[in-house]
């Protein structure tokens, strides 16, 4: 199992050490798990073509910042494989892009893809789309594994502080299936697991999609001691001392350090200052974007549909996939997916070259950025 | 239809005056809205044992403070018609007690209906229990009207402020099916939707037993504009300006002004804060608990069943009844039904005697209590 990646995965499955997306070049398919069945059902998926990547990134098949990027980059490799063009080329990258407008690896991924292949003979590009997507894979590993390394100590002092088991709150998945391996959130989790540091995760179940039981899942595959919550009982754990640390990812982080993530997690921010509870955000590099500065005003929040809301996925008395319905058509129903953490509620950033303070200055020295009086930007 | 109550209802169902309670003493039965098939099916389910009134209070076919103590009343009335002695009057208050041990306003019921009916004739007790729980049922009806009357000008002004359609946002069910008529948080919205003032209510779907969804359905029945939401999306609305206020209900309010009400109540408050919205807290005056003063060392959070969060009851294609399984039971649950919100994140408490500052000063003269000082608590 592991001969199929470059660098030896941290989590495993049933035992089996595995990544969140592998690809087969030679049968032309790329493979993900379906994460629409998880955590009922762990399924493999192939996908074998353009639309089956950007299908997968639709339907929340895959999911999460960097995997949704990996996810375009092989999707770009099964169209290099089916037709190596340019205008194929830009056909998949405008159709990939369409998938999800919040997601910045997203928009990353297919630049970086399409930079690459433009300067390559066509003739070449195939192998070279096949090589660069798991170039991008292997690099959100070392990435993930990297912001474990540096968000473990954090963590490891603040349990030493305690003298007790650490409890440490998320919410929704920014875990290993949100990434290629180990996760944003997770990383300095399951670093300190390997290191028996002695945690416990309170696991938000992040209404509606549920992506905290994602969260549950992994954790428990991992053996991590773990108890799942509804949103709603956040602040009261932290307002009683139950929470220690939140750690969360980020779908997009501004250059001041502004956090976009999953719906919900502004809430917590608000809790845990409240609470004088450390709040930190596990966020790559790549996750960062130095185009915009306030993140309420310069983020496009994605409004999904009703459905996600009024339908329940969930399993019937034998086990078998069952949605419900909650709701009916007769009440509406809004869904915006992320909601915007000002920095000033954001303790520090975890990041893949150290942590920092989220603020334009400190991401700056960190990223080796100008700052924005240097580049002549108001 | 009206001629059931002594008082012409607020609220509609199918555009029939309705309560959430009402009697046929000559037939000895008194009738329930049995609330755990809605929102999907509206049915009406008739009590003609102390057995039947007990269960619909176990099995929260009724639910909400104020309707548990009416129905309560009811149980006893019930009773009464089988057998009015004193052995039986205590059997019923004993057996109903332990029907849900924590609530405030079913002790209360109970002890004003045994305190009426045992100074009463065993042969004049049938007719006045009856006479009773409709008392209490008419006065709840009162006072949630008084919630309505003071709590709809404080609105209004804010929507003339606006000079547009006032968003309102509420959590939970605190509406007409808590209550027997209005409800708490609801009366000032039905109050103003009677003066035709243009407003629209934020309804959080509550997880995990889902009492928005409850609120959704009264608001429709009443030709209400809203809008359903995932808890998580409170933050991000108040944030962008989409909310002009907030109003919730309370399960108790401590003599200071700490609020303690449904799980998640406290993450909006804090979120209202943070973004000037003010919130605000309707409450009857036997809501408040004289003994206790803060709220986060007296008032014990009760913890619910994991089931509640594991489970998720919707309908199936053909809307039938359909529980579904959301997790399994290799990850523990953590279920706390209440938080509790600080005095100082409440902007205002709407009572049936007026708004008032959520402190024990402006309590203690709108309630004529002596303050603390007074009687030489420390």
């Amino acid at each position: 199992m592991t001969t199929r990646y470059g660098i030896t995965p941290c989590v495993k499955v049933n035992g089996i050490q595995h990544r969140s997306i592998w690809a087969d070049p030679e049968q032309g398919l790329a493979w993900i798990i379906d994460q629409t069945r998880l955590p009922h059902t762990f399924a493999t998926h192939a996908m074998s073509s353009l639309d089956d990547a950007a299908e997968a990134i639709r339907t929340m098949q895959v999911r999460g910042a960097p995997l949704i990027g990996a996810t375009a980059a092989y999707g770009i490799a099964l169209a290099m494989t089916f037709d190596p063009r340019d205008a194929h080329l830009d056909f998949a990258c405008t159709e990939l892009a369409a998938t999800r407008p919040t997601a910045i690896n997203l928009r990353w991924a297919i630049g970086r893809m399409r930079g690459v292949l433009a300067r390559i003979a066509i003739d070449s590009r195939v192998e070279a789309a096949w090589r660069e997507a798991a170039n991008i894979a292997d690099e959100d590993v070392e990435i993930n594994r990297a912001i474990g390394a540096h968000g473990a100590p954090l963590l490891a002092a603040l349990q030493q502080r305690a003298g007790r088991t650490l409890n440490v709150m998320t919410h929704c998945n920014a875990g290993w299936l949100a990434t290629v391996d180990w996760g944003t959130a997770t990383a300095p989790i399951y670093t300190l697991e390997r290191e028996r540091t002695p945690l416990h995760v309170w696991v938000s179940e992040t209404r509606p999609r549920n992506q905290g039981l994602l969260t549950a899942w992994e954790l428990r595959e991992q053996g991590v001691l773990h108890t799942v919550i509804a949103d709603n009982a956040a602040g009261h754990l932290l307002q009683r001392g139950k929470v220690d640390v939140v750690i969360v990812g980020a779908d997009r982080v501004t250059r001041r350090g502004d956090v976009c993530n999953k719906i919900g997690t502004y809430l917590k921010a608000l809790a845990a200052r409240e609470s004088g509870v450390p709040f930190y955000v596990a966020t790559p590099g790549p996750t960062i974007d130095w185009t915009i500065d306030d993140g309420c005003a310069g983020i496009p929040i994605e409004e999904r549909g009703g459905d996600e809301v009024r339908m329940v996925h969930g399993v019937g008395a034998r086990g078998d996939p069952c949605p419900v319905r909650v709701l009916g058509a007769s009440s509406p129903v809004a869904n915006p997916a992320f909601d915007v953490t000002p920095a000033a509620l954001v303790t520090g950033l975890i990041t893949e070259r150290g942590v920092c303070a989220a603020s334009a200055e400190a991401l700056a020295e960190l990223y080796g950025k100008r700052s924005a009086d240097e580049t002549g930007a108001s």
